[in-house]
């Protein structure tokens, strides 16, 4: 599938390299491309000019990434709103907006809170689902490192990935997508508001991923 | 061991005969011992004469099921510092105390979402030990249903655990505790704070239930 990520950190850089490997066609967004925005630092993750030169993956604008048929949100979710403005409710008006984001609050240093605006009764997929109400946003695949939504096979055993939206078709789509990477255990979990259980997830994952690393995901076993 | 908790709800009612079936000697601290109020209705649990009667554990007070050597806090989160201060800092002191609540906001019908003042950089368990600084707290079975807390066999395959406190000592007991009731899979997450993590599983335990039942548990799976 034609598809465009927002964002250019180590979620949209790995995320989209998974997607391109497995035959999607890919472009990436990001904010200014200038030679030194392509050329910055980032955490985690190369500098886009050296990704974009392994890959083989256009670096763009967001406007120009919002243009694909279906679309990644890969920002940091404080600033996934103001991100998702710029690349143009227009051009994801009819589209599914695939919301990877996580609204933490990194200003008191690591591990990050959950930021309060997001959670509670709402969480950041709604607020961007009210955002762009022409848009159908499925929340997945930010309950997991970027390499697990990548290459799901490197855990062993079932484990889930979860979806959240209001739009079944939509879903039915992302799952495709994400069994293009090799995801077998989706787990549908209802409307958009059951975003509000997968951003929750945010605090465990990251005192897992401080007692034993990244490479872990959960399994909800049933009686 | 000899177990006092505190609460009547479904928790302390399902947890306590599970711990009492086990042979442990268990006690049930409720507010006021009145006729008025052991035959009060309750939601999900039996009107505590009608338990107590079936299972022949005591029902007494919050302040002599503290004075067990082992105390479980099986209140609502949202009463759970009023009711331990009720129970008593002297008795819970040099004491374990296994921490079940969860600090839901019920005020907005169902789903509740957790109670901001709970959530962020902090938790309940860790208000608790603030409170109680002579009192070991462990954070455990919050994550589960009553009924899977008791029996986790009924659960196929593995699934998990958590705990969560500061002292090793005491986690190792509510371990053996846990092994008691069949529990496999114990995850000891680390320090007190971990509990930010535990209770924040909530909001999807709750979206897991409402599409399928509560009879489930979730698995950490490990590449």
């Amino acid at each position: 599938m034609n598809i465009g990520i927002i964002g250019g950190g180590s979620v949209g850089q790995i995320l989209g390299a998974g997607l391109h490997a497995k035959g999607h066609s890919v472009t990436l967004g990001i904010r200014k491309v200038s030679a030194e925005d392509l050329a910055k630092p980032r955490t985690y993750a190369e500098p886009l000019d050296v990704w974009t030169a392994r890959t083989g993956i256009e670096v763009t604008t967001m406007t120009k990434a919002a243009a694909a048929d279906i679309v990644i949100n890969a920002t940091s979710g404080d600033v996934s709103l103001a991100a998702l403005h710029l690349a143009g409710a227009a051009n994801l008006a009819g589209k599914i907006l695939i919301d990877v984001a996580n609204p933490l609050d990194h200003s008191k240093g690591f591990p990050p809170a959950l930021l309060p605006q997001y959670t509670g009764h709402t969480s950041l997929a709604e607020q961007i689902q009210a955002a762009l109400p022409q848009t159908r946003v499925v929340k997945a695949f930010n309950t997991i490192a970027a390499t697990v939504m990548a290459n799901p096979g490197q855990i062993g055993g079932a484990h889930d990935l979860f979806l959240a939206g209001n739009d079944a078709a939509a879903k039915a789509t992302v799952a495709e997508i994400a069994k293009s990477l090799g995801w077998v255990h989706i787990v549908d979990l209802g409307d958009i508001t059951a975003a509000r259980g997968t951003e929750s997830l945010l605090p465990i994952w990251l005192r897992l991923m401080m007692t034993g690393g990244p490479l872990f995901n959960i399994h909800v076993q049933r009686a």
